[in-house]
């Protein structure tokens, strides 16, 4: 049987998925944690609910990818490494290089390093992963699939900041956005919902996790997203601010004698639900501590939403669906009512029985001018459907 | 015959205009230019179109109050200073302590120079000039209209930004809005356009001049509005940057080794239209001198205000009519088609050959669901008013 790994590592977190394919069923998923870092871990989980994990010392990526493969083999989720037969890696940042998903050779894995202005944190760790698969699994064809790429069809009116032109010029400063492979699997499966093709949908959907963005697609295609020359930018989100006034940060870093890699981050780690709020990051946490800071920083978060979604139906002059998907959006019942009834101006009807619940569904009326949508993203998946188009598996 | 002064000073210049009043007839207006500034100069035009400079050093504030007075008397535009019986200033920021326009004591004067951190080249200046009228008139009551007081009706909601909160209990760190006085005047005639109360309305404002925003009005009252702790926030302008994601600040600073203050005044005065066209900051240029770049600058312009547009209508639940004023607003038809285009699919239908000429009027058809019009703002009316009502005139 033939599978397909599909790996998302962040800065020191290296998460990965097998799938058998062609069935798409996930044959064991799991993470190592910590990765270069002290207290480190590795667990994995098999198809039958199996649990397995240990403390282990995990210096680095290869580390982790050794691990990976022993324990798939030593849980027989695998017989052989030969029934791996491609590879698929979460990239970060994919700049203006990858407009789509890329096969990757030592040119490509470069270009990846080269990119790490963009994503300090996430590509080099992210293409040390590329790099221990080319060492110890050589012939795999692996896959990168950038969070970027799907928003490479936006135009400059856009992606274009109103700075200086050089700037753009010189440094690539523009808008690259993020979130778009969860943004990509959401359209496919909307369109499905809906009955249409992609090409013929005005959509917007809101990833709303603890990175949170507003895209609006239109004909398939990303049209405008609310995450900008790095994912600081649009809503407010779990722990970063979205767009401030820039001269906000000249006052307080002249006021606190900080700089700006400390503003920036302050703005990344400590803003958000969590500055607003003084309590959590985490929109449970704010429902059940109810406080008048708590209250604001959920009705801020839904207003800026709110905001984004407006601003995208009257930059698509229309929408059929706005879907809400991840953390927040698949599981927290009271944002996406708060959001959708401001809509109800616009002809969204939504049906506040359906929206009690969670999983994949319509949350409007059946004769709701815009149509509202749960569906659960899947980054994953759509990394193994990357590599089986990619690497031509099928 | 009773007259009253309206003061409209920025950091260097100190512009006037005389009112009869009750009339609100124009006796003469004009301004001291460069003022603290060598190559200054003042100059005076009379109701009958005549008009009289000279270059003269003007030092300070009290010199160009000096000079206006003189030119008042020479010109004959009034035969004893005690004629003037009111005066109104022009404040930029006027923070949380003015929540409406003030007539303002030495208590008051301190306070607005205390609030000289949010506007260090504003509010001194503008404070001086009423310590010089203290000086030369000390009888004559003097009214403070603020840019922000307008808009302290927002919410938190709409007015705290996603950062850690204590910033906006140690430094007041938050939305104020500006253009205040012009979009109260606008409110105040679209009404009476509309033939309805203000209490039943809900409106957008452009403000689109060379600093440009976005307001929304429900109920008479600013309900939200795109500048933000300072002017540089909300839409692209002339020269200043409008929204950017913070990170662009951080990567671009540490490139070109540059602090936040330098990199401050690139986005206050290089970027706009000017930054992105390469060529000037006024849209009557890039339209004559069509370029990519020129083109770019007009495109992202008209976008950034569609997306506050948007976002407005969608807090509001709805809108009555969208208002264009100040310069762009007033004069660029091209601007004013390209916005209004964007709501067509919400029920607006532009009148395009009302809109092909300037001056107060409808720009959308007579059934036009959500209506559009153009009204010429009169910020120096507003203060005008505000002096007549704080200091019982009437």
């Amino acid at each position: 049987m033939k599978k397909v790994l599909a790996i998302n590592s962040g800065s020191s977190s290296f998460k990965y998925k097998l799938f058998a394919i062609p069935e798409e069923q996930v044959l064991a998923e799991g993470m190592a944690d910590r990765v270069g870092i002290t207290g480190s871990s590795f667990e994995i989980e098999l198809a039958n609910g199996e649990k397995h994990s240990e403390e282990v010392a995990i210096p680095d990526q290869e580390t982790a990818v050794n691990l990976l493969l022993k324990a798939l083999k030593e849980y027989k989720v695998i017989e052989d490494l030969n029934e791996i037969v491609g590879i698929g890696h979460r990239i970060v940042a994919g700049g203006e290089d990858f407009t789509d998903s890329a096969l990757i050779d030592r040119d490509k894995l470069q270009k990846i390093y080269d990119l790490k202005e963009y994503a300090p944190l996430h590509n080099p760790a992210q293409g040390k992963g590329i790099e221990a698969f080319m060492k110890l699994l050589p012939d795999v064809p692996e896959v990168g699939v950038f969070d970027t790429s799907f928003h490479q069809t936006l135009d400059p009116v856009h992606y274009m900041y109103s700075i200086p032109y050089k700037y753009y010029e010189k440094y690539g400063i523009r808008k690259y956005g993020a979130h778009g492979t969860s943004v990509r699997y959401i359209v496919g499966r909307a369109a499905e919902m809906l009955g249409k093709d992609a090409k013929d949908l005005k959509l917007v959907v809101c990833h709303l996790g603890s990175g949170a963005s507003v895209t609006a697609v239109k004909g398939g295609k990303s049209y405008d997203t609310s995450m900008g020359f790095t994912p600081i930018a649009g809503v407010t989100m779990g722990t970063r601010s979205g767009d401030v006034d820039p001269s906000v940060l000249q006052y307080i870093m002249n006021k606190e004698k900080i700089d700006i890699n400390q503003m920036i981050e302050i703005l990344n780690d400590k803003s958000g639900l969590l500055g607003i709020s003084e309590i959590s990051s985490d929109m449970r946490d704010l429902e059940n501590n109810a406080s008048q800071k708590a209250d604001l920083a959920r009705d801020i978060f839904v207003n800026r939403v709110r905001q984004y979604v407006g601003a995208y139906i009257v930059e698509m002059e229309g929408v059929d669906a706005i879907v809400f998907t991840a953390g927040v959006g698949e599981h927290d019942a009271g944002v996406r009512e708060k959001v959708m009834k401001s809509f109800e101006f616009m002809g969204l009807k939504p049906d506040l029985e359906a929206n009690q619940t969670n999983g994949e569904k319509f949350v409007s009326k059946a004769d709701s001018q815009i149509k509202a949508m749960i569906i659960p993203t899947d980054e994953e998946l759509m990394i193994e459907r990357d590599v089986v188009r990619l690497a031509h598996l099928n």
